[in-house]
């Protein structure tokens, strides 16, 4: 196949274009090193507002960033859709949908997926959220749902439609869980006159004893009284059993008829195959060192969700969260050049700024340090942190107009099923036309 | 099923979202009659800019407009997804995918799709553009080719997948050769810096002698001027003989080699079953009186594209255009008025404001009666008439900044593959990944 290369400088080629990745790239534009980024997608998927797209709140295009526009004039940069198969780490190359591949330095940033932790019936059943097709698809099936609810005549035959339940109270499930409750609260009775408020249920659950566990105590709390305030039942210490499209049913006995069973209970690292097993962690996390080279291998980095640097002060790796990958590609560019130009490379130390999750419109918890705060001001920084993540893409202006729209709007959005969601075993009454 | 009507007014069911549908709808808010508006999508299409959709220049939210949405608050209106399967006329009901629906007057408004005149191999192998799923499939296929192109090593290999062939020279395809002769002049670079403009190739074919064959002659040969100008091959007077997903053969002999045909040669109506076949005309279009009533019946009628009404100043009946269903949508709802009271109706006239079509950013050609003009001033007032239909939907202002910032801006849309494209015969080197 066609060379990728044009030139003799050391190649790197970048698994994903994520944070980490994206960061990683433009980091390095215009250095003598020669970029290979390669992504399933021809876009980048801002992932912190997910939830909204999921939710008919925002457009899939204001979270779906478009890598060729973003990387555009940057000479020493090739993208390429694809797919990789297997690293070949004793050969420096991979194998790709394109074909093999050569490296000298390969960073693998593929991001995290979805864990159903090894529950088949669930992960056929539930809805994970976690690219843009999986939002569309959850919000295709959450409208087709409330549609089909009109055709039914009593509350009974309504209740399963109308019931959501989300398991996993993170911060994906807490801010889905509010979006879900903000639609029950501010939208059903505007599109869906014939509804009554009261029929459409938000539960949102987790194994763990309180909702936002990795945040402080008050944060917790605060999060789960903003979410009572909006009538979601939040069940916490709750274990889920199983769930067969019908019935979720809870370690203890208890069972919610519902057809929307939402998955944000864990994630796990996407690893393509070819590197051996003993550097797999935990969560199917790459094991890197302190300068996010994966142990064993000289040439070989990970960076992002899908890596694990255990130390004393992270004994679980660090948090899957955007500013680690963010940092971490910015200092691995830096890490690459020096080992290029043969110097030492410097230690990676993660600069943790706190955590933050939005529970509606207005209401949001923020942990920086020793400060916490919550409510409307929390909000306020909530999206102002997130439009400086949104400062390192080229279309920030239009994004920010469509974000800015939305939340002003108390309606916004077009919550539009565009392609119909089938489910083999969680179909809905009225299927809908087939395109 | 759940009766869908709450009071005793007369019942009107409306078949089709569309600009007739919608404008019905409308003119019908508060009166004494039930409305019931029936779609298989929960949004209206915006027609006139999906050719900008299917070229990745503006984002398909940008041309749904939820139904919902729509029509917040009136409360004489009931809106649900369905399919119908048949009419029965005698019977004054129709068989839907969510039941059978009793009905005093039923409206058919139910529009066109394309007419591939019979030809299977066609149908199988060339690419549509009649709604929003199609144009998103036309945009990922168009893209997936581009970057297929990059994997192959001659310009002979290449070639296929760098040539477009547009069948079909009414508006429709006049602004799609425009559109993708755009993207070929000013986002190949930016996006593809490693493809050459001039593999690029774009063809506008039709079977009759001129471009914009339905416009002036001053608005047909200033089209295909302006074509030329941005290097787009128009040939007319050509008939296409076969398309088997490789090569596109024309009458006479001439071939072209190319996996991208896209064809808006001509669309026919959708008319649900149910109807007696002598009532049916010329590209399965409804016959209709002057007051849009299907002849032969009391109580149904149809407007819009799929409604055929011939007289002598248009012996082959109205154009298929927004303007004539929006008319006829709002003269009907009087019509509809008067006859539950009993009142006499009153005659359709289609008052014809002339028409256009846009070729490029600044280039449009405007027949407006007698006066006649093309440029940029047309463009102009191109944007403008559409502005104005916009007028009648809910979400104008977004929309209206969303198609705003495409215009000015030279790299207007993401140009994102949400969705591979698969079509069997049709495939891409590079199939991308399944989702």
């Amino acid at each position: 196949m066609e060379s990728n290369y044009n030139n003799s400088f050391p190649k790197v080629v970048i698994i994903g274009a994520g944070f980490g990745g994206i960061e990683l790239a433009t980091d390095l534009k215009n250095k003598e090193v020669d970029v290979l980024l390669i992504d399933k997608h021809n876009y980048h998927t801002f992932q912190p507002l997910m939830y909204q797209v999921a939710t008919g709140r925002l457009e899939a295009d204001s979270i779906a960033f478009s890598i060729r526009k973003n990387f555009e004039g940057q000479k020493n940069l090739r993208f390429r859709i694809a797919e990789v198969q297997k690293i070949n780490p004793y050969k420096n190359n991979i194998e790709t949908s394109i074909g093999v591949i050569d490296y000298d330095y390969l960073v693998i940033a593929t991001g995290s997926t979805t864990n159903f932790f090894g529950n088949k019936e669930i992960e056929q059943h539930a809805l994970p959220m976690k690219s843009i097709p999986e939002a569309l698809n959850l919000r295709s099936a959450i409208l087709q749902n409330l549609e089909a609810s009109l055709l039914l005549k009593t509350p009974e035959e309504r209740e399963p439609y109308l019931t959501f339940v989300l398991v996993g109270a993170g911060p994906t499930g807490a801010e889905l869980a509010g979006s879900l409750a903000e639609i029950r609260n501010n939208i059903l009775g505007k599109d869906y006159p014939e509804l009554h408020k009261e029929e459409m249920k938000v539960y949102l659950v987790d194994f763990l004893p309180k909702v936002l566990a990795n945040m402080s105590e008050q944060a917790s709390k605060k999060a789960q009284e903003f979410l009572e305030e909006m009538n979601v039942e939040v069940l916490t210490g709750v274990k889920v059993e199983a769930y067969d499209g019908e019935v979720i049913s809870f370690e203890g006995g208890r069972k919610i008829k519902t057809k929307n069973v939402i998955w944000s209970a864990g994630v796990q690292g996407v690893v393509p195959d070819g590197l051996p097993k003993e550097q797999i962690a935990k969560g199917n996390r790459i094991s890197t060192d302190e300068i996010n080279r994966v142990i064993g291998f000289n040439n070989i980095f990970a960076i992002g969700d899908v890596s694990s640097f255990v130390n004393d002060k992270y004994p679980k790796g660090l948090p899957g969260v955007a500013p680690v990958a963010i940092q971490q590609g910015k200092h691995l560019a830096k890490n690459i050049l020096h080992l290029v130009k043969s110097e030492p490379t410097e230690k990676f130390e993660y600069n943790d700024q706190g955590s933050m999750a939005t529970i509606g419109r207005n209401k949001a918890v923020v942990d920086l340090g020793k400060i916490k705060f919550q409510g409307f001001f929390a909000w306020l920084v909530w999206m102002f942190i997130h439009l400086i993540l949104l400062m390192g893409f080229r279309n920030k202006v239009v994004v920010f107009i469509n974000w800015l729209g939305s939340y002003i709007s108390r309606n916004g959005g077009q919550r539009l099923i565009i392609r119909p969601f089938y489910k083999e075993d969680l179909k809905v009454a009225n299927p809908g036309p087939k395109l």
